[in-house]
């Protein structure tokens, strides 16, 4: 048996990854960007070292526990890219006496109660909607804007006001890498009017976007200061449909035992579903797709000749439909690759994994 | 703040999990059956005792991971409802010098590879496709089933026949409470007849089914034995749209922080997303819904008089929608509590609950 696995098993791929990561460690470079990745993605202390091997030493996470967590293995700048959760004000102050830590407000209300409550400094940044439209202020609520700003001046041993973030997730829903393109310049482009107005000599601003496919693909960073993306690490299918990566990049795959053949109806049942994949889907050729086939190696995985797919997903089970002669092939117990539609959701599942 | 949550946590009503218990035990001692419920759903071992104090010794699990946790705590006598994952041999020999293991088996590869392998005494039933098409031998591929059966008539001390035993998972897919029931005498009928033509006085055959919408809703158990529900101790948003359950039957529910309220969308954001609910959904009035909010009390929530439901998830947030007098009322840090569309995936995501 390929790797010695008994049962579903994420494999990651330490070559892919760190090519991945020196990709875009390269592009900041060039664009002069501080080069701030998300870990929401992997969760992993090991795999957080090989961004420290490239000189990373600024994080972002998105909940306190995750910055809890790295802060517990020497980051000592974190960012947590989600809006401020006061109902963890305790742990927030532990973290803010520890490292150095960057919060998102959105509201005079989460300021306000944060200049009350904070017993160590923080930075924060103001979020901003430039089009997903799940957080962030409006860029011309400038009242909003002012009224934050203005409470961070008057406690400034506690806060500081860093500047204006955002996060771009309206990319996941275009057709095109073209689209992508467009909606990172109205996004830069809002931005930076919100730099122009605030920044002064003394008293500058720094801007941080940066979601998994504009950092990939686009090239204007005009007046950006960091990015964030998070994904790239291991990027998966629903990037690769979006025209992100290729399908070489994915960087990690589950191993998953064959358990039941059905020759009739050309299907493979593996052991392999939603606790492990979760349910997230892509849709090809009006058809769900849970995963997409590779063929295990002994130092990984290799691209099928054919597109086969996990088209059905149970809370253990995954469906996998076939070519006769694939089914025919493969013997109840052999291990398949499946490349996952979301890394960050399958990563998440996953209760450790094998590095390659 | 209620409970001194301080993060999203997931409620369980002990009263509620009780009464659900009840019911189904009540059911099966009017039918004569063995109830040997699904522990997939909430994989705890104190909720497995509530199981105990009613008198249950006999219970499923979905892997031989689960068997082994559940076999920890003095579970002697465990089916593995899945396909026998033949990778996993070592453990299965492990748990089988322990306890009555149960496997399921669907073809004469697995078996003769049990035959070959096993070091102590398992019993397996046959997986019969009653309609789900997920696995399972069709319940006329006698041929395969008479060679599974003669495999373990050569090997009577590692391996015994218990009997048929099936997942009507295709009630799932019904649109009423009378085709679930139509679907469940179907297959109570298909099982029956492989149990008419294999039963002998000498060799008794069992018939296993028992998904929970036909366990809960259905009383035709002619000829069965056992029932082997599980999700029906938290039941959920998808069996009371199935219309399995009601609204007041469901068991858990995430309590989950605001952390932004979008006053001029009438959104509200909660620190809650799909690596606390899975990304599960179900459609009502065409839209997705990810989840449904209930009041929060002291000692647990109550309905609300309003439909209000989670509408949008990412990785870590959810998006309510709700009318604009609602979203005035609620405050960034108050908990929200919300009922999950899948109880079994939304546990499983949970790293402890909180039981009231």
């Amino acid at each position: 048996m390929i790797l010695n696995l008994t049962k579903p098993t994420l494999l990651v791929d330490q070559n892919k990854c760190k090519k991945n990561i020196v990709r875009i460690a390269r592009k900041c470079k060039k664009h002069g960007l501080q080069f701030r990745p998300h870990f929401k993605t992997h969760q992993s202390r090991i795999i957080g070292e090989w961004f420290r091997d490239e000189g990373i030493r600024c994080i972002t996470v998105s909940s306190v526990s995750m910055a809890e967590y790295f802060a517990g293995s020497d980051w000592k700048d974190i960012t947590i890219a989600f809006p401020t959760n006061i109902a963890e004000i305790e742990k927030i102050n532990e973290l803010a006496g520890k490292i150095e830590l960057n919060l998102l407000v959105e509201s005079e209300a989460t300021t306000a109660f944060l200049t009350k409550n904070l017993t160590s400094h923080i930075n924060i940044f103001i979020k901003i909607d430039t089009g997903a439209h799940r957080t962030g202020l409006a860029p011309d609520n400038y009242d909003e804007i002012d009224r934050i700003i203005s409470l961070t001046l008057q406690s400034p041993n506690l806060i500081s006001f860093k500047g204006f973030l955002t996060h771009a997730g309206h990319t996941y829903k275009a057709k095109s890498s073209d689209e992508i393109q467009d909606k990172h310049n109205k996004s830069v482009s809002l931005m930076l009017d919100l730099k122009n107005k605030y920044s002064k000599p003394d008293f500058p601003v720094i801007l941080s976007v940066g979601d998994t496919p504009t950092s990939t693909l686009c090239n204007n960073f005009e007046g950006i200061d960091e990015i964030r993306p998070g994904n790239f690490i291991f990027y998966d299918l629903m990037q690769k449909q979006l025209g992100v990566c290729s399908e070489t990049d994915i960087a990690i795959a589950l191993a998953c035992p064959v358990v039941v053949k059905h020759q009739q109806r050309n299907e493979v049942i593996i052991y392999g579903g939603a606790v492990h994949f979760s349910k997230e889907f892509i849709e090809i050729k009006n058809r769900k797709v849970y995963g997409k086939l590779v063929k295990l190696t002994q130092n990984g995985w290799t691209q099928m000749d054919e597109d086969i797919y996990v088209t059905g997903l149970s809370q253990e089970h995954g469906i996998i439909s076939a070519p006769k002669a694939f089914i025919e092939a493969f013997r109840v117990g052999d291990f398949l690759g499946i490349l996952p539609v979301h890394s960050c959701l399958t990563a998440n599942l996953a209760s450790g994994f094998r590095i390659l």
